[in-house]
């Protein structure tokens, strides 16, 4: 897909569908991450990971990458090394390539990727596209980087797999074009939580969307550090951003792919309800900042 | 040219050559400006300028611009706001489209901005074309924003002429389009400084390039605020960066577009020769911070 790598003043992609999907997001050291908590590697993971997601959710599948990095100068080159490395394993994930970039010494560690994809001559999957009647389905970890998070916040290193949950998302990249060709009418990923992002969709596609929690599995897992941390594991799934899983949805039960679960119908109405009623908790603020990821 | 603004996972932007150019530079506060010395428009027009320009060295014609802003808590709204009239106002000249982006706080002022483009059908010109016989010509403002630095650097703000251009480059995108179509071998922008770029081309297309002094013109601006400053104004233009001219190689003087103006010679060999002689000066860097721009 790459017809002209790094080097050059500007790389240059294949883009044969005769469109072209771009998006950009940013990961700031001490804001979106931690150095204490999340190892380089973990940060590669996690950069690369968010990005190439909010490709897949349109559907659409990545096929380049590139990478804007600030160092401080006091950054170990191993770190810089070793983030490369776990960034490009997970662009290996997908088939995208790092096709260029920029690095610049400024005070705090910053990293700005913008990944490209590819529709592959489908429509993009809008979040603007739900209609009433449709089911909302979901695929992918949903909770977990926040129980990791809340494990961290209180000084514990383990249970190991929710603090790598939250250490490197593994969102359902391959999903995202499964969902566009069984015919999803809005999709986006699970980045701000599950019931923010449905409100993302519910106010572009102007509906109104009823989330069942009767039909989300909290896994024993999860149950099991909401007993220790003395919260209730429901609302890391409703509230929790950073798994990146993938929630659409579809014009019928029989529309939704394997390995999705339905969790809601969408009605005409406006906001998202849970068990019926409004859900009074905010989304996803890992470090309780003010910042919301989109 | 935009099939999805901002506001989705992702942006949809028309590839109709079926490939695309896509370039990230960085803006780091205190590294590649001082807010004291450029006001939030001059900002703008520049983080879109150094990408814009970008594209253009490919000899493609910018589509789409994709933003992430780093903003400290303490940055003014007038300040984000006044920076995006501007960069949008820079992207407008060459009918490019701010198509989505992301904002987070963080402590330094940080500004990552990749460009799209579209290559219309030409094969991209890289800085490995240029070839022994080929002519060297030049575009565009030259030694100019160096001059500004060295004046505000010592604490003057006049003449407004040269500092406005440190301040705000205006690289000739449309050339870059215009040298493609007239055939030539190799191009960038002149960003490091003219010496050390080509530089590039020269050890990109491993050849030898020749520059010829006499061929550049020297305005009587900078000769006036050379002798101001005590400085040889010859300095500025064969090391100056963030200008971004565009330099190119062509098989032969008939090529070389309108507006264009030769200054030496590609040789068998290696390295670039002032004069014939090697040039010992380094390239730009704009606050002596051992940063260069690619």
């Amino acid at each position: 897909m790459v017809v002209l790598g790094p080097g050059d003043d500007a790389a240059v992609v294949r883009a044969a569908d005769g469109r072209v999907v771009a998006s950009t997001d940013l990961l700031v050291d001490g804001v979106h991450f931690k150095r204490d908590w999340s190892s380089a590697a973990d940060v590669g993971v996690k950069a690369a990971a968010q990005n190439l997601v909010d490709v897949a959710a349109m559907g659409a599948v990545p096929t380049a990458v590139l990478v804007a990095l600030v160092c401080p100068l006091d950054l170990p080159v191993t770190w810089a090394e070793e983030f490369t490395a776990a960034f490009d394993g997970e662009c290996d994930l997908v088939g995208a390539v790092l096709v260029g970039g920029d690095v610049s010494r400024g005070p705090t560690l910053t990293l700005a990727v913008t990944a490209l994809g590819d529709l592959q001559g489908r429509p993009p999957v809008t979040r603007s596209g739900a209609e009433p009647g449709d089911v909302v389905a979901l695929t992918g970890r949903l909770g977990w980087s926040a129980a990791g998070l809340a494990v961290l916040s209180r000084g514990f290193r383990s249970p190991a797999q929710v603090v790598a949950a939250h250490r490197r998302p593994a969102p359902p990249y391959a999903e995202g074009p499964v969902a566009a060709r069984c015919g999803a009418h809005a999709m986006c990923d699970v980045s701000d939580g599950l019931v923010q992002d449905l409100g993302h969709i519910a106010r572009a596609s102007a509906v109104q969307i009823r989330l069942e929690t009767a039909r989300l599995e909290v896994s024993s897992r999860l149950q099991d550090v909401g007993r220790a941390l003395n919260v209730d594991p429901l609302r890391w799934l409703l509230t929790g951003g950073e798994d990146h899983a993938l929630v659409a949805t579809f014009g019928s039960a029989s529309d939704v792919p394997a390995g999705w679960t339905v969790i809601g119908r969408v009605r005409e109405g406006e906001g998202v309800l849970v068990d019926g009623a409004p859900y009074p908790h905010a989304g996803w603020d890992a470090f309780g900042t003010g910042t919301s990821r989109t």
